[in-house]
């Protein structure tokens, strides 16, 4: 894409009220506009993210077994009232809004009525089960406070799916089979290295549930990590009977600030009871089903990746989640060599962000090529020689020429 | 797909307050689960023929020059008094909901201020314009009615293209290329035969706006049609004055109901003025920006092509939209021919809908095959010969029997 027809820019200011790092480099590098305190529009370099995160997380999904679908954002009072979480005095995060035709109707801040009830007309026998459907949608979460940027929102934008199983053993089999789908999400999108499987409480579902803790000084969470295992408790049960069941010693644990990026639940039948979601066994009698949910926020996710790899000059994305792999700047006289390059380099596939601007200078758009934070900068300048191309990561202070046939 | 990994099923019933055929075909077929009267859950079925519109949409729109992001839902009320749109005298339809930290935000109902509001961030110089920006989203509008199924929501899912240009000249004639983009979106969905572009009243902004509207006795709309020429103009500016200014003769119109199914509005400079959206031209003076406005409500496009296309039996999806190209159905004994056939199709790329449910019968399967509408039904059975199947267009009568070999 050429900077001319992207028509974002970069900033040097942000609102007054941004007092998050995410947030400050993803607005000022143009990835996101904020319309209002946790309430973020994806601008076209964030969309392109966006889509490579959901890609990631959809293909993991498939892989272990998931359908995908989409609910709506709108919910009715009577199917939250089935399980007692339509009141604002149990649910505290609630946005409502009034129907012109009169009654009150929620917006989706999770999914497990949503899917509950879809379900009782489309499950009766073990023959129906086990399912695991999931969405991407808006999810809406009326928060009191909304400093974090990316990783608290009012508004953001998530992925969860839900399990259907028939017993107990099928579900604990699924639940694993997501912890390493977790796993493999946090690895693609390049933060897996500091993602950690962490025991928190189960509610009133089951003894524990577990997060995917990104540890970062930006975090919201403590957690007690164990180095040597790479396992980690929530501090809401950092106890000793806790520590003693899942064989970690007191003394090893380091306190760390985290995010929690994902997290899987054992919901039992908590949903399925209330909503009558229940399926004949081989015998023909009725069994209520066991289900479980999965959820990742993909705009914090993105934040995480941005509070955990970027320096101090902006934002440096893996190449699995960049908006654009390479960012092509030309210099002065360099202009027909460097749109020959462009079109060479999107023919062959390769993804490109080039900056075709004649009025900035080479410090101006190096800077931003620094803090749009694609991986690989490809230069053409007043002394590149022809054929050749300058050649740096992101990563890497140093620059070299190579010729432009190395390139893909 | 395997119908035993596909969670839906097929319905006999339809909810009791569902007057539509549109909503009554896709929550039989198990396309879209009704939350409430305007609002759907797009099941899997659904969502997959979502998706394909969304890619046609999509392509036209890059094509066009377009530019995508995605705008939040939640807008806040400054931005919207700034255009005297914020108030329930001015705008009807509105959902607005109160955050917990005081103050009412809204659901977008369409996304004009939203767009300059973000665009007078980054357009300063006549060098940053024209630009397309169009984003795909959830759309709230608080209908007092909501009787017609897909074809009008109180949520719904949208394409919405803004355009900014400098000039009147460089405004129109992006216009013309956005009809012929639309008309090319009609053909690509199945419907461009019976859609007409429609002259329509053009508000306080300009003379005229223009809809692109599918003739079919579901519509809401009236239109007065010239066959001749593929011309028709609105009920509400079907006036002697109009009909001279365009050339038709008011005896050679019929009449006839009919969907919106896009519209697109010069919006002239209602939306940049209060923004302070402007540019300064080549001469140094500050220019208000040109806007367009460029809709189309993909939920409602899938309705419209469910109520043209469908029949007696059920849906009848063009090839581009449909949710699978084959639906595959193997009866009794052909269970092993018919697995093989599915796992070679899917390996060559087709898509498939494998009805692989050992405990329905012929009658059931064919029924569901034509409720659901896939273009190609293929059957392998007791009388079918080694290597061959049995091939049914969904919009003919008779099968034949074909070799395997020939299908791709």
């Amino acid at each position: 894409m050429r900077f001319t027809h992207l028509f974002t820019k970069t900033r040097k200011e942000v609102p007054a009220d941004e007092a998050a790092r995410n947030a400050e480099l993803l607005i000022r590098a143009g990835f996101v506009f904020k319309e209002m305190a946790g309430v973020y529009t994806f601008l076209p370099l964030g969309l392109r993210v966006l889509n490579k995160v959901e890609a990631i997380i959809r293909d993991e999904m498939n892989k272990a077994g998931g359908i995908e679908m989409r609910t709506s954002v709108l919910q009715s009072k009577d199917v939250w009232e089935r399980t007692d979480r339509w009141s604002d005095d149990v649910v505290d995060n609630w946005f409502k809004t009034k129907l012109k035709t009169g009654g009150e109707v929620g917006l989706s801040f999770t999914n497990e009525e949503a899917y509950s009830n879809i379900l009782t007309q489309y499950v009766s026998s073990y023959k129906d089960l086990p399912i695991y459907p999931y969405d991407f949608k808006s999810i809406f979460r009326n928060e009191a406070r909304s400093k974090s940027g990316m990783l608290r929102g009012r508004e953001f934008y998530w992925k969860a799916l839900y399990s259907f199983s028939k017993t107990d053993a099928e579900h604990t089999e699924f639940y694993e089979k997501m912890k390493a789908a977790y796993r493999s999400v946090f690895d693609r999108v390049g933060i897996g290295h500091r993602t950690y499987l962490t025991f928190a409480s189960g509610g009133s579902f089951s003894k524990f549930s577990h997060e995917f803790q990104a540890v970062t000084p930006a975090g919201e969470d403590t957690i007690y990590l164990d180095e040597q295992s790479g396992i980690a408790v929530n501090k809401e049960v950092h106890a000793d009977e806790v520590l003693a069941e899942l064989g970690l010693q007191r003394d090893a644990l380091v306190e760390r600030t985290a995010i929690e990026v994902g997290n899987i639940f054992s919901l039992g039948t908590r949903f399925s009871v209330p909503f009558g979601l229940e399926y004949q066994d081989e015998h023909g009698s009725a069994q209520p089903v066991i289900m479980g949910s999965y959820g990742i926020g993909l705009s914090r996710l993105i934040g995480a990746v941005v509070e955990i790899l970027s320096d101090e000059k902006g934002i440096v994305w893996p190449q699995a989640i960049a908006p654009f792999t390479y960012h092509l700047v030309v210099l002065g006289e360099k202009r027909e060599e460097g749109d020959k390059l462009y079109t060479d380099l999107v023919a062959a596939g390769a993804e490109v962000l080039y900056d075709d601007r004649p009025d900035k200078s080479a410090g101006e758009k190096f800077a931003d090529a620094d803090l749009i934070g694609c991986p690989v900068r490809l230069t053409l300048g007043g002394k590149t020689e022809a054929g050749k191309v300058e050649y740096k990561l992101r990563t890497e202070r140093e620059s070299r020429l190579i010729a432009v046939s190395e390139l893909r």
